[in-house]
């Protein structure tokens, strides 16, 4: 399982992805599942991924090497002219992953699954985030729906639906990002440490933070320790019912 | 969809139902989960339900009116001598009638779903918890997993994994119940108001509270704001990482 979010805010980007890959529970792996391509002052994007590692890794290597989609035309992210183009790239990358592997998954009883957040800008064009699915097909957030997650998404919603706002600035949307992928790790075994951690401010063309999150990582240990406790407090500090009970 | 959750504490059993039902999103009743039985001194049981509404309420219908299990014996939840055969009644029920809709559901391309927890307390036998499936087995709460849930479970599952363990007090458990309600409520609109509780204490062989908690209760709509608020607040008091960003 995976647990992948990207928030999109006034101020710019947030993208935080677990590494935890499990055919079964006896074969865990760990598989960053964050991927970027970045040209200084030109363009910054920044691709999560969550469903069958096998399907992953091949829509990232075809949109690493470059390809051609369904109509012929050459596709690369590193010369698409808007975040959409981009979008429609990755969508394409999956519908032809899809094309060459989904049948053959199916015949072995297995359900192909697969979807990917990507977020970025390019240019002066607006800094966006998308969430694609198997189908290649995707939708973007907005004002109303600031943030996007895929994978395991619920553990970790209630905090995001409390917190995030687009006006939220980057910090504090990355502080928000690492509480939600806390209780995500707290109640499911399957989503797990190291994390990679993006964030990109509007108009930069170039990530602020690109970074890996272990165990060793006091500030993410301190998030882990300060928000469990903190949690228990406000959870004391709630006068009991007066039911007579 | 449902959120439901029982706990099995040293002092007793809690009890949690929403009462939301909905075939669609344009489809959406209210239909109380939960189902009691008592007989004051001798023994009280609570059931509650998720999945498909016509296979529940015939469950229950069956457990209420009396029914005869495979085998031919006579099963009536007020004559069994323990929980633990308390809980095969329940799952013989849950099988006759799997046995009577389940294929015509599966016909109709609908997959039954059905699963129930059981908890209560029969004379002088320990106060017990238990989960059922759709077979008709069950599971049942411990020292080690004190607390069970059935339906959109993981929402409200982050609190219940850091605050509930067997020595949690009865009326603190009930809180615990309602605020794991709440982060469900506020992040999945498909369960809904209002709430059926429970608190069965240890030992009471009656119920010490039964009550349905609606949106005109003031005690659940001030946790609501309490406990909003709070996560914000030490959302805020959590430093804000030193990343230079």
């Amino acid at each position: 399982m995976t647990y992948c979010v990207g928030l999109l805010l006034d101020d710019g980007i947030v993208m935080l992805s677990d590494s935890r890959t499990n055919a079964g529970v006896d074969s865990i792996s760990t598989f960053g599942k964050m991927h970027a391509w970045q040209k200084d002052g030109d363009r910054a994007l920044v691709l999560t991924t969550a469903g069958n590692l096998s399907l992953s890794q091949s829509v990232v290597t075809l949109l690493k090497d470059g390809f051609a989609d369904e109509d012929g035309k050459a596709c690369d992210l590193m010369q698409a002219t808007s975040m959409f183009e981009a979008a429609g790239m990755v969508g394409a990358a999956i519908r032809e992953v899809a094309r060459r592997d989904g049948e053959g998954l199916k015949e072995q009883g297995v359900e192909p699954n697969l979807s990917m957040l990507l977020g970025g800008q390019i240019g002066n064009r607006p800094h966006e985030l998308y969430l694609l699915y198997y189908a290649g097909n995707f939708i973007k957030a907005t004002e109303d729906t600031p943030f996007l997650q895929i994978g395991e998404i619920k553990y970790g919603k209630p905090i995001l639906d409390r917190v995030i706002t687009p006006a939220t600035p980057l910090v504090q949307a990355a502080k928000c990002a690492l509480v939600s992928m806390d209780s995500t790790l707290r109640s499911n075994i399957s989503v797990g440490l190291p994390l990679d951690l993006a964030i990109l401010p509007k108009g930069a063309l170039k990530f602020a933070l690109k970074k890996r999150i272990t165990d060793q990582e006091p500030y993410f240990a301190s998030i882990r320790g300060l928000w469990g406790e903190g949690l228990r407090k406000v959870f004391q500090t709630i006068p009991d019912p007066d039911w007579g009970v």
